[in-house]
């Protein structure tokens, strides 16, 4: 008994010296669809614990291949939309874990090859249907989604920007892979740009120059570049109705390097018109609802100015001895988020900095 | 007695299911040439910890505002160096937290202003005399190190380059202050772009647009557009001696926007050559060793091909069924990395993948 008090006391003392730094966490949900447990890993913004923003709600953005990816679009997402010129909100980030990865994101079966595929159905049913409840039920989420996706995973969230439309709000897709099952994707295509309102989503396509940069390129790349090439011209001869759409070629990536330069450019084009003029918000307060709601009319979705981000130039107001001004944004700031605790226990018209 | 014992139980089954994802560790060290604590968090590769490769070194990033890119940048140093095809090595990253940035990372006083200059001659004697020293004795370095600065962060950089031109292997700058104290930089720049040899270093300049994003200039905008453009100049017209030098213009960014796509850029331009194509070292595993060869005479320093890496590779072809190749490829790991008891404990021609 003695000896396990010891050794439970060391294990205290030693997570409690290690003062390890933690992006966030593992979770696990039972998935009815897929007949298996599947782990999701979550990062939070800085300020989500905060009792003084507790009424703050996010935009959630969903990352596949998730193990691969959530460390660094986590810390993307964290200075994108940190200091005073942020050029996105503030997000929960939601990234899922490989299971079976070909069978999840492809969307027919080919028994011509060696792995499993023609899932995607069931993975789609499972974020629809079993994840995206969880997650709203588990954290302060907006019904503000973004789904993105490199390579299958982008022909997965190409899928489900046609197959799907509404499930999420902004869609970023990198160098997907459109050859899949004989170009079946671009041959249905025609068809789903005729049919679809796409409802104000918006589409981040990034076109990695899969063949330049190969000394030689084999018939599959030459299928890879073939495929988004058709799909990029017909998207562009009939252009998707409603739909916030930016091609972006990358002359200069190949289909690996292209995923991280295209994970911020993504992020900051779904958001863009979000970034406002400080320097003009601390001269005119008033300016804030109306820089907001041209955003939302773009997005289409009411998006309230974040809290935090307020906050933060009330300070910079308040350092600055500006006691008008930031009085007046801290009003704006009290309208907007009547439940923010911060807002009744904290004068930032006394604070020292 | 047995309270403590409960409470102690709770804990540690609090911890145990918690599951959090930790990026790295904080450190403190006590420096004599600021006469204060700093902290420093530090990032290892996912192998760090493996037995297997425990003879594994790494080179060292070093980066200013830790606090604020630490996240970021490790996370693209991880994707960066992953796979089959990496762009850079698995390397350590050492974030070094502020606590009086502007006197850390100015280079002379300036008493007209409100907050403290001119430290940057103690804290380079920090990092040189007290923080390297102290990583190389805690961690598996490689005497390769790289630093990187944004804004001020960038002057300290260029400081160190001419002023201490060895201590670092490459210099990764960004948006860099050089305004500062009437631009004494450029005042000084054509006497050490004379004197100086540089000895294989390389530097990565990132030019944001910093006039054409703001719709009212400021004069301090033009002071800093204009000191950028003049170091430009000075460096094009008269070439540093034996430093590789990348200067690159960002059209579309601003001071703070420039900061992710240049991590991204300068850690590639720094490490160019670095990846090989592994298609061809499958097919022909002797060329390893010519490829880092190459690599090694363009950044100075000699550079052996990680085991990790090779590991991979190996493992590649065993799962293709190539024998012949998987063997040599892992006899060449075996004689450059003969500390690593992966190459005694593990046989991967029977491995099951």
């Amino acid at each position: 008994m003695k000896k396990t008090l010891v050794l439970a006391l060391f294990f205290i003392t030693a997570f409690s010296f290690a003062q390890t730094i933690e992006i966030g966490v593992k979770n696990s949900i039972r998935s009815t669809s897929l007949n298996e447990d599947r782990e999701y890993w979550v990062y939070l913004p800085e300020n989500y614990g905060n009792e003084h923003y507790a009424d703050q709600h996010y935009p959630v953005i969903y990352v596949l291949d998730g193990e691969k990816y959530f460390h660094v679009i986590s810390g993307m997402v964290k200075n994108l939309s940190d200091g005073y010129y942020p050029l996105i909100p503030e997000c929960i980030v939601v990234a899922i874990k490989n299971t079976n990865r070909s069978r999840d994101l492809t969307p027919t079966v080919d028994d011509s090859l060696s792995y499993e595929t023609g899932g995607a159905n069931a993975f789609e049913a499972f974020i629809a249907k079993e994840l995206i409840p969880e997650i709203n039920t588990r954290y302060r989420t907006l019904d503000y989604k973004v789904l993105v996706g490199h390579s299958f995973g982008g022909l997965f969230t190409m899928n489900t920007l046609v197959g799907n439309t509404a499930l999420f709000n902004a869609y970023i897709v990198i160098d997907p892979s459109l050859w899949w099952d004989d170009k079946r994707y671009i041959k249905e295509l025609d068809h789903h740009l005729k049919s679809i309102d796409f409802e104000k989503r918006s589409l981040f396509f990034a076109d990695a120059n899969s063949i330049g940069n190969q000394k030689k390129p084999s018939p599959q790349h030459y299928d890879h570049f073939e495929a988004k090439k058709m799909a990029i011209e017909k998207m562009t001869l009939n252009p998707p109705k409603n739909l916030s759409l930016n091609m972006a070629p990358y002359e200069n990536e190949d289909h690996g390097s292209v995923v991280l330069p295209a994970f911020i450019d993504g992020l900051r084009y779904i958001f863009e018109g979000y970034r406002i003029d400080v320097k003009e918000l601390m001269k005119k307060p008033g300016l804030l609802q109306g820089h907001y709601k041209l955003f939302s009319d773009r997005i289409g979705f009411d998006f309230i100015p974040q809290s935090t981000y307020i906050d933060r130039v009330v300070d910079l107001l308040v350092k600055r001895g500006d006691t008008t001004k930031s009085k007046l944004l801290h009003q704006i700031n009290i309208e907007l988020h009547p439940g923010n605790s911060y807002l009744k226990h904290k004068d930032p018209f006394t604070k020292k900095e």
